[in-house]
């Protein structure tokens, strides 16, 4: 289990490399930034409360009251059950800066952060996981029969509802959606497909580690693991393929995550076929949810929403639909299961995003969750942290020159005129 | 063993970024691309019917018959094995992106992964690898006492001679050979040497997990392919200082490739100072095989056929001549195990290098596996992907600039003449 | 342990992603090349002598004497111990380019490597540390209960005490203390990020693997090293914003490794709360060691000596202050462990800072370890390597550009003139 949380870390560099990857360089170092920010204000928070909120003494299956302040007096086995849950909770918050790039503030995606880490993730958590460390149900989630094996919807679809709930309130970038309608492009794609393959490797953490100790499925999980990230990719791609005509890097690395997104809720209880159609059909969706999202102006740089929201409620509910109910072992039939399911997606979803849109709505009231024009034009690396990738600079100067060299070319031409 | 697969994992992205740093920014993203896809075609197929050719019931030791679309009735340590030699089929397949860059297109090189991962890779395997799962030999040149520890034959040499063929088939890049025969330099060479690093922890995995299972010889094992890691490398940078009057990162980092690929064969059964010794040929055959390739004009963009084809050849009949007979357990006398050895090699090399030489040609018949000139001089990220990184727009508008600068510089110069 | 030793090697890849993403891209490539070398070079050395001379058969508790060209006969876990050592000598080799980038020319910088693992590292190491196989103490200054756990000192300090001696001899950069006091912006920002997320995951390794085998205290350390690392952090963020007003993403960078070098020492003894402060006046000190460096005009490019050297000394004066005497199992009282550790602080600071200003003031006197003035202004990835990063060509290109265009600039004007 210390190897899956450790794995589990490396989610956090591969959200970085993506994340970063798929800004313009001038935001580059800011996501950089804020993906290393939330990870450590998110531990300090699930360490201090979160932990507590979750695992602690349950208080009717709706929130946990003891192992506040976690720490010294704990078993080992405790200790290392926290710190793989503090890294599930870093990889919940760090999904939203993807979606708010570009034109979120440092300190406003801080607030995010603790919203998501304070009044979100430990609730959810208590209602749906809190009895796993006693290892019976204790939540009131868990009660009804709700299985998530890993997290497609308490981790990445609680992301996912924030991230939503976020970009609404600060809205799209500038000229995201101009009549031109133009993309705006990665800086650096390779960097991107870098981190793609990093929250892979984390994500055998993710779902390896999830059966919270060594046991004869880990083998099955990882090659469903695997499968659905294959079928994800390929889906996207292809249909990307056919719809457009060419290979969408982009869509090939959102396939992939979201194939792992969608199993991860029932990697444990479902056949190797099963998971290649819960990846193919993961794949669906988000070709579809990237164009519903652009459909109606709602700006998520990185696709978030579709990948770990979208992927996610699908995966929570092909767990009703494929999973061997032996292994679930829940009792219920397909029908009851599909109903605990679907109750957990709705009341979880509901939860976060109206918690969040609340929170964050009161907070831009009286502070800016977004920066101002000028420093989004400029760029956040300048702005915020007043370094600028060379890249950048040399963009900018080339821009004016450009200006300037353009009035050269029509200055020589006016002499003709004058002299003409 | 699971932990080894993960590793071998980790090489997939090691090798996406020494690819897409070794060549140039307009054609990064397509090699990135052309790295996942290959990695989801190749343990599909692998999936479907590739491990049943490899490890199935066995044909008279040339090829397997069982365990099509592998999975769900599988033992947990089939299924490790399975995942393990899974990502073993896409490192060999992978390597070949490498060479065919930034002119091979996106489908030709799935044809290449499809041809590696269906027709080659599976049936070598079986020869070479079939009673690893029983214990005992079963393939044929198993069976004759051909030695491959950890695969600098079976993976590495394959992918190396499916390179050759390839690039072979689609030839040089434009320019590349050009009279002024100036390198054509690579975008982002610190990501090659993380690449290499990664790579190289992978590695710790391929080999250290080739014992499937723990084994007190593991800790050896990691040793020796550090040391000859390090050999390779040093000695390649030497060699390169002395000749060419400078530190050649390139070649310092095949060296460390070179040494990895040629260690792979006998790592487990060869001396601390014979490893030194194996690295250390490896990074002299290295160096001459770069400069033999480019006496013949074969364009192999980061160096796959020298690193990991005639690497793996001096790794394999190395196996012959350090490792220690009790270790091997063929029973063989030195003569007597190079010549199997030999064998192996040239059998493999001939079936590897004409199956895919006749395939790719007889496809290139049909369908060009290489890009038109245009979308080559264009770059391959943006004629394939529509995507583009910043510094290439930033490299056209330039270029662009450049000539309308020159054109401004040129008139300013008429008017005197026109005044005069 | 392995596992431990392979977390340490991805160390390497850390620091390598690290400091040439915080040089100038002119100088990236060649880091990236010297972070290679080192370890390479490093290995060998330790191999060869070094771990010898560290864990051999005690002189005196002076220095070891067996174990020389260390191998074949060994048994699996004096291996597996060699391995984890040659990792932790690999990183105190590897922090010095940091500090001395952008001007220390290649070679130069293997004799630095050279010096500090043959004459160094091992040395002190059998001082602090020789008794670690064995299992008591065996070095003098084991002997009189000096506490190092995992290598504040040991490792991060002597690393930190050679930068500063070789950042002495050869001298700032070019242009970075003029009158304007710019700062030098590094080249790729994200990618230093990414660098410091993988060295972290690399120093669970480095802490969690120096119990030197599985133990109930794994997960308390583990957990110490996060909530430290998360303390500097914030704590260098804090700071740095309530005096300059903004973000500080190298100062994040910062804080986080501070934490993580100062909780090296006492891990395994302190408390989490404990940690949290250590973690905390870590980042203090680094805040203004970076000022201080700066008052002096000691130009330390990525911040070497504040956050490995001073953050290891207060980490390793913090094992008397904060640590469960227990656990420590030195007998001493409060003070006279701090006197401990305030002679090995001493000791080792004086031997290792001396040693090597006066090797590298010598060999200097013969050999400049600084590069030319003029290949230091273009760049040592050209004059060493004579490669170049597409972007620093361009921004040469732009350079000579932007003068022809001032020249268009001027003479449309002058025809005017000329004209008129």
């Amino acid at each position: 289990m210390l190897f899956a949380t450790m794995l589990v870390f490396v989610m956090q560099a591969g959200f970085l490399c993506l994340e970063s990857g798929l800004v313009r360089s001038k935001n580059s170092i800011n996501v950089a930034a804020k993906n290393m920010t939330d990870f450590a204000v998110s531990s300090l928070i699930f360490w201090a409360v979160g932990f507590a909120m979750m695992f602690g003494e349950s208080a009717s299956g709706i929130i946990g009251t003891s192992y506040f302040f976690f720490g010294d007096d704990a078993s080992p086995l405790l200790i290392t059950t926290f710190l793989f849950q503090m890294m599930f909770c870093g990889t919940a918050a760090t999904l939203v800066s993807g979606a708010v790039a570009e034109r979120m503030s440092y300190l406003g995606y801080v607030i995010v952060t603790i919203t998501i880490t304070l009044f979100i993730y430990p609730i959810i958590g208590h209602w749906a996981w809190a009895g796993i460390i006693v290892g019976s149900p204790i939540g009131w989630l868990e009660l009804i029969g709700f299985v998530d094996f890993a997290g497609a919807t308490v981790v990445h679809s609680v992301g996912g509802w924030v991230a939503l709930a976020a970009v609404l309130v600060i809205g799209p970038r500038i000229g995201r959606y101009d009549a031109d309608g133009k993309k705006i492009p990665g800086s650096n794609v390779p960097m991107a497909v870098l981190g793609t393959m990093l929250i892979w490797f984390g994500w055998f953490g993710f779902n390896g580690g999830s059966t919270l100790g060594w046991s004869e499925t880990i083998p099955a999980i990882l090659l469903n693991t695997c499968i659905a990230a294959f079928f994800g990719a390929i889906t996207t791609t292809i249909i990307k393929y056919f719809v457009d005509g060419y290979i969408d890097v982009i869509q090939l690395i959102n396939g992939a995550i979201g194939g792992l997104v969608a199993i991860t809720a029932n990697c444990h209880a479902v056949s190797v076929t099963d998971s290649a159609l819960i990846g193919l059909v993961a794949g669906v969706i988000i070709v579809n949810g990237v164009r519903w999202l652009d459909h109606y102006k709602i700006d998520d740089v990185v696709g978030v929403i579709p990948v770990h929201l979208f992927a996610g409620i699908w995966g929570t509910l092909a767990v009703a639909l494929f999973a061997d109910p032996v292994a679930l072992g829940t009792g219920l039939s397909t029908i009851e299961q599909l109903k605990s399911q679907f109750i957990g997606i709705a009341v979880i979803g509901f939860y976060s995003f109206v918690t969040s849109y609340i929170i964050l709505r009161l907070v831009n009231h009286f502070y800016s969750l977004r920066v101002t024009e000028k420093a989004e034009l400029m760029g956040l690396n300048f702005a915020e942290h007043q370094v600028s990738t060379e890249l950048f600079d040399l963009l900018s100067a080339m821009s004016n020159q450009q200006q300037a060299s353009d009035y050269t070319v029509r200055v020589p031409v006016e002499p003709f005129t004058e002299v003409g």
